[in-house]
């Protein structure tokens, strides 16, 4: 069978190299088109990627493919959806506010920006919690007159937390959620992301605008889609954080505190986190992992160096899970998940993978 | 005036060295003694702190003052209370529970070890806070029949929460605090203290009996002495911690979100903790900042490296105050605290200056 | 065929945990033996690993098999030769100067320790740089009259050196190196190793006895072996370091002047290091990578974060290759090698799997 | 007597930060004018330092002066000497090449820019180095038609090297220097300077241009003014350099290998760097510290963290001094500068101080 030809755009950021290490041999999606700057427009990707010093700003661990290299990268005012079957996006907020919707109207777009989360006719996926949340995308196409359309995934530091929430929520509820993040650099990206001056031997308590986006998504996501398939009411957890971002590479540390909707024992909050399979079709998707959630018992653990790449880093990693002693039926854990794997590009083409699989890519 | 002769127990750890460092030019006290294990007994201090290797293992950022390096080092078991006025101890709890009763038959003795912390009839004390649980002093003296006492300081990770605790206690109530830290590794010490492996790229979640005391201790600090001043009844807020490590040298961080015993708007907590002045007594001391809460407006702080050092390590800094929004009269915000000067060494000098202007020494 | 029975004394350090990571499904080998302190003996070996506070002491990236976890560990005086093959051993210098040649009385010892590294009838194997030096394996058996013999490897800092100079030795002869080296801090172990206090924002500018182990090692590993087989002549190139500790967790960098024996053009350097192929018998061995020297052509690189892991952590990677202007035909370079897999642990089975090709494991 | 008046062009960045903090009670220049790009131009300092997310940008340790804080910042294009006695400079080489001559037309410049460093008719100060290079600025001025003058300052990584050389030069003659450096992060300032992402658990082992600008520098500054006081002549010392970027934030570490122009002893050598006292006319400036060049004993020193604040940053610390035994004369040793300090505003000032002090500031 054919591979479904997709285009990149915002290729040379880091997200965008997240997304070119991400889909390297994916079984089914061929990157055929990338897109950039109209200053890198013309160049091989290699070239695009060059800074003016010469040094080869890839930043992923894992290699530049070759034949990636060798692409020719076009402006993204220039992509031409009729070339594509689907697109990722990469970029900017606000870029992507006139990019998305420009491919959207002929093709599915997934996107790693923040530009189109909170419209009500947008789904915010995560494969295991929300997949019931897809028919919302019908709804969208019907609205806008799309053929198209676009599903953004969540913030990253939001991902983890509503991975953890979610058989929470299902088994006990969950009505307050009071969370504080240890996030790493590489959610800054690297123009000019953290700088070094200030980020060793330091934490910086602030991430503009990222508290109130965790606050919003995680409501979302938890919600409910009415029955005809038209709107998400979000759940009624409240939620309250404080960000921060601390000198680690890659991975956010979350320390949670959360109030159930009922009694629960450790043990048994300990069970249904690792047992929880998420949604059933999610669950033999190809980037997922065996286990979407890790217990780990060390008490030492999760740590963002040790434990990010759990599972390809597609698995959140949960320890410390002690009742809390304040909150009604309240409980406290802390929780590792890898920022730009499944809190970014490839929780993206997980999204992508789990509509083909729900028979929305075509 | 002659200055108050003191012994120091534990001299040749980081927070011994802490306190060297710490009563260099003091107005009223002056290091006569210093004591370590028996290894060290009968060498110079500089000898003593040179490691195997010939390195000279000092680690605070002043200088070791000469006449300290040529100081011969006693073992603690030959200190003799009637040489010293005061003692200052900086011995681990398990040798603390030998050491300090029995220089505290005589004289009195102030500690940075957790041994005592927790007895009935000992107060934990920072100056601005509760100055007004001396009395009880009085009683532990009749109890066990001591000529001196026994005073320790609370866990450094304390310190910053009851000191930003305080003036909303007196204000508003308060009635819950869930804090997140992110301790600086000297909190630690050096033996071995955080191994480098452990923390670079990296965040340790857990910090063995961290959580515990600060709950326990921020209610004892914040209670309320009985009026024969002979018991102290816990204040009745609840805590409940995570602490973690992260890479940052001196200044813990601390994520606070606090349940408030009555309405308040940001603004209000803002001039309550910017404003409180703290016990009379106490403001005045020698090592007293001229104010023991700073409040910055700036929401990228505070931060550790940039304010730890604020009024020489003494003031509390404190930032990003906003409602919570979960929390009945909830209100979050973020503290620095340094946590080998206010929240250790100066800290407990602090309460020897304290007692002295209270005239508990002699 | 049956696999090697290979016991590993030291199983518990840091270097002992490096072993069992690289065993693990090894072609020939199997460690069906585990020794450490009488302290861990008779415990499993994950019992032995835990520290006080219960948490597991695994260091190295890799997960501990399930298998190794649940075997027996036995006190290294306890170890009978006649249960194994062949013995890594991963023990402090100390331990090794008795321990070792009990055992090599019977069987062939591979050593990370420095112990034996400077006797005459000891070989120092790099197997793509002197496989030829070998036969006085034979020697030490002789005049030892033992069945085994012990062969240690490098330090860690010596065996980039070493193989990057190997081809230049080969083809333009070298006079004279200066390196300043810039060491990971695994090379120090955990017990304590590198405290983070010392190290975070900081250099140390010192590592005891590391420069005269690497100007001794290179010059022997360089040299000849006379006819006979029993007698090595050291290289006469001159060697003068200053070895320093920077903040990286794994990989030393190494900045090196080199004085060659002949006029040589940076390009013809460049080329001698990427094409060097090394000893014929050690291209195919299991550990082998598919190039020993991988030459880099960004001036940004090697980094030890980027390049470390280059086929297995068992490539050097060298960079910035240009003539110095100072030295006699001086050229300098830069290089990274994995200070715990090609300088360590896989290095040593690379030695072990270099003999059985040689013929000398029985 | 009334102070200088200087005006700062460049005033926003790190380095014109640095200026600040370090002119602040200077006892005879005194800020009247603040420069820099047009963007910044009508804003108040403080204003201009705000980023867009609301964050001061001040960046040195020390306090924003509140007096600066208010002042209004005007372009560099519109500066007018007539307002100022002397200009201090802290701009980009390119903005350097037509602001500084336009204003030396009539002031003396100062400048911490690379433009005008390699020109015939520039001296290169370091003022106990080579005081003896100012009549240089008669020539300059003369050939340029110039009342004022520009006498920049060395690249911060050449000031630790030249003056540790300069007691070696005059005592034993130096014919030849290979040295690797370990650079901190400010080197690179802030826009973006070193990214965190790049650096942490890393060494970048290339910083353009910098190798080269030691190398000559390094001569030009140990040269010999002619008779007539027209022209250099460089010090025929051959200098060969790899330049490396660590993960420190202030201080530059040099590990240094020279070979000397007679034999000497390690005593000798020690002897020599720790007596020193440089050139008679510098010994008194204001900010001139007791001692240019301190060594320490302790193998461990020096260390960025430890040393780079030795008296103010403006003394270079040496350690580790030992023969080298590759060189002719061969020695080797370490140094510790503080690149931006002595290495740059506070050594710029330093200049302004040593012409004053000779007379040629009017």
């Amino acid at each position: 069978m054919a591979k479904l030809r997709a285009v990149l755009i915002g290729a040379t950021g880091l997200a965008g190299q997240q997304f070119i290490a991400a889909l390297k041999d994916h079984p089914f999606i061929e990157l055929t088109g990338l897109a950039a700057s109209p200053r890198s427009a013309g160049k091989t990707y290699a070239d695009a990627l060059r800074a003016s010093n010469g040094m080869l700003a890839w930043f992923v661990p894992e290699p530049l493919p070759e034949a990636i290299a060798r692409m020719t990268v076009v402006s993204g005012d220039a992509v031409q959806a009729k070339d594509y079957d689907i697109a990722f996006s990469a970029v900017e907020a606000d870029v992507a506010r006139d990019l998305e919707p420009r491919l959207a109207r002929d093709i599915p777009v997934f996107s790693a920006a923040s530009a189109f989360r909170y419209d009500a006719d947008v789904p915010l996926l995560i494969p295991p919690v929300n997949a019931a949340h897809t028919p919302l995308i019908n709804e969208q196409r019907r609205q806008r007159g799309w053929k198209g359309f676009i599903v953004p995934i969540p913030n990253c530091t939001t991902t983890g937390l509503a991975v953890t929430l979610a058989p929470l929520a299902e088994r006990f509820g969950v009505k307050a959620v009071l969370m504080t993040s240890l996030q790493a650099m590489s959610g800054a990206g690297r123009s000019p992301g953290v700088i070094g001056l200030d980020i060793l031997d330091n934490v910086v308590p602030y991430i503009p605008k990222e508290e109130h986006k965790v606050e919003v998504e995680t409501k979302k996501i938890l919600g409910a889609l009415n029955p005809a398939g038209a709107a998400l009411t979000p759940h009624d957890v409240r939620v309250s954080c404080t960000c921060t971002r601390v000198a680690v590479l890659e991975g956010h540390t979350e320390s949670v505190f959360v109030s159930l909707g009922k009694k629960a024992s450790v043990a048994e909050v300990t069970q249904t986190l690792r047992e929880w399979q998420g949604a059933q079709v999610a669950k033999d998707l190809p980037s997922a992992p065996p286990r979407w959630i890790e217990v780990l018992d060390d008490p030492f653990r999760p740590q963002p160096r040790m434990d990010r790449d759990t599972h390809g880093g597609m698995a959140t990693t949960v320890g410390r899970i002690r009742e809390d002693g304040v909150l009604e039926n309240g409980f406290k854990y802390v929780l590792v998940s890898h920022n730009t794997k499944m809190g970014a590009a490839k929780g993206a083409i997980l999204v992508a993978e789990l509509l083909r699989a729900q028979g929305l890519l075509g």
